[in-house]
């Protein structure tokens, strides 16, 4: 074999290495992102719901990755939450928990719209801490 | 001092220390929602690009502390990114590395609209770890 033809292969190996790894790596996640408005008048009580709720499904369910809520400076009553869960089975888990259900029931009557976009990951990076 | 009273002062001692920590603990961040649309002939290049850009920011800037980039499933030209850096500073800095300018020069033929969401966190909770 010719050092070309070799170096040729070498290099379709390694791009096939890692476009498989790349794929593969994300490839069981559910990454929704969910787009909220909330009656103003029960803004503040419904930010104290959706925190206890992340932070008990976070700690509590193996399969809830990432709870990422935060609402909009310009628009303090549009909320958005990114969502990453390790598989449709542990977000299927997740909607049958007492925490997820508490916060579903008692926010019902908060909620003026709900929009669930279902995404497909790019780059997922990072290494940021809660301090919580 | 009524037991009454106390328990009244004592709830709400409690509840400036909880909301103290709870504002205090993400003070400094800046979150951030950037949601573009892509040119859809030049998407894998702009995802190339926009992958390899989040992987080495993330890595080497230590203020730059999450960029989750996802497409949405429905509209695979709609590109949202979830960005958190450690502070203003931070977010400024990362704005003149040699990476942010090599993704911005290189996408700006390929994306069509970019709105910039300025977000507060209600709870940035998790536990994902990128397995690349």
């Amino acid at each position: 074999m010719k050092i070309k033809n070799f170096i040729c292969l070498l290099c379709i190996f390694i791009t096939t290495a890692i476009s498989t790894r790349s794929y593969g790596q994300h490839k069981d996640l559910v990454v929704r992102i969910a787009k909220l408005v909330i009656d103003s008048s029960q803004l503040d009580t419904y930010k104290m719901l959706l925190k206890e709720h992340a932070e008990i499904a976070v700690r509590k369910e193996p399969g809830v990755l990432t709870l990422y809520a935060v609402y909009d400076k310009e628009k303090p009553d549009h909320v958005t939450v990114f969502e990453i869960y390790a598989s449709k089975e542990a977000y299927r888990a997740h909607l049958l928990t007492a925490h997820f259900l508490k916060y579903k029931n008692g926010s019902k009557n908060m909620v003026k719209s709900l929009e669930l976009v279902e995404t497909l990951p790019i780059a997922l990076e990072s290494k940021f801490k809660n301090a919580g």
